[in-house]
């Protein structure tokens, strides 16, 4: 299984024995996420901005925002940071201090450039739709000229990352299990509501099995 | 309504009809995310972390990670953004273009410190915990002197921020409003799942009401 090198920037230093270098794994906590936050700087200043995204195997590509900040920020040559969040619960401990949250996150390292030729941006918006939906590139009607023209997308090369999983109960120290005090674990899940279709849709379309049965489940994506 | 003065730190560039700078809606939408991602960065190279957090005031409490990096940038007195993201539907338009997400962001921006006093820990812990499940506090067995001491809080001043939202449904090009594609929008929610209850936990405690019931919804938060 191919792993990130271990290095100052992506090690996992705080809970260590909650840290994981393995690609695979990191992507597929990447490829659920429906948002990923991305962090740059202006000086000393950082900015985290949430994005749409798309992966095509080391590569994210961004869309969402042409903030000119974050361009600058990376012709400069300087790389980002991409945070992705899977919340999975809320640990309740019997002692505050021993809370937590079960979480799968992933964080990758890389330099981005802006994508020029219509080829490349096309591919790249392809990936960002199928990211959220699979299948609704080949249903939707695709970037016109003046659309494709007008759309920023950046490809970030990812150099490096990390993952930090926590699952599993609440941990308390050994004489604090005696104590009379709910503890276990709450589980969160992102779920899909009932679909809302649009009230100027033409009438006898019906909804495309992506939104019917929508899930991020890992599962579900292994396809 | 007290607002932030939009400067050209918090001013919402892209799409600025999203904007927002209203201190109410953007501390609420902070108050409904269980976590916050926050950017900082060493020397040219950003960081993000996600993290639990709390609120009182105009002041967030940062607890869950004592990275070193997080302390070196804030000792160095860089400003730190924080990123409130809720993510409330996924908008099908006709064209691949016009496709969005529906959302409530929150960006804050502020200096911040270490807390070294216990009475100072103690609240900030305190809007932490209450953050996460409001009543847990005085229900959990309290940090003693180790724990408080093993405990390292960052306690950030509000300057400013802004929040950005999308709501409602797709909106296409005049022209696409004909062609026969599902449009509108799935919406999303971070929903309990059955509680599990921790398997060494006492018998006969009943799960407190802030498991049983427990929302994230705006509505809930109010009171």
């Amino acid at each position: 299984m191919p792993e990130f090198v271990k290095s100052d920037l992506n090690q996992v230093k705080r809970k260590p024995q909650r840290g994981a270098y393995d690609k695979d794994l990191i992507y597929k906590i990447a490829d659920e996420a429906l948002v990923c936050h991305v962090g740059f700087s202006q000086g000393p200043q950082p900015f985290v901005i949430p994005m749409n995204f798309g992966r095509a195997n080391d590569i994210i590509y961004l869309h969402g925002s042409t903030a000119s900040r974050l361009l600058e920020h990376l012709q400069a040559g300087n790389q980002l940071c991409m945070c992705f969040t899977l919340l999975d619960g809320i640990v309740f401990a019997r002692s505050v201090f021993n809370h937590s949250m079960n979480y799968r996150s992933a964080i990758l390292y890389g330099k981005g450039r802006a994508l020029e030729s219509d080829e490349e941006k096309l591919a790249a918006l392809e990936a960002v739709t199928e990211h959220v939906a699979k299948g609704r590139w080949k249903d939707a009607r695709l970037p016109n000229r003046k659309e494709l023209d007008a759309t920023s997308v950046v490809a970030v090369d990812i150099e490096t990352g990390s993952a930090k999983v926590r699952a599993g109960p609440p941990i308390d120290d050994e004489h604090d299990y005696d104590l009379s005090i709910w503890a276990g674990v709450l589980p969160l899940q992102l779920q899909p509501l009932e679909p809302v279709p649009d009230e100027r849709m033409r009438s006898g379309i019906d909804s495309p099995e992506y939104v019917r049965n929508f899930s991020r489940s890992p599962s579900s994506t292994i396809s």
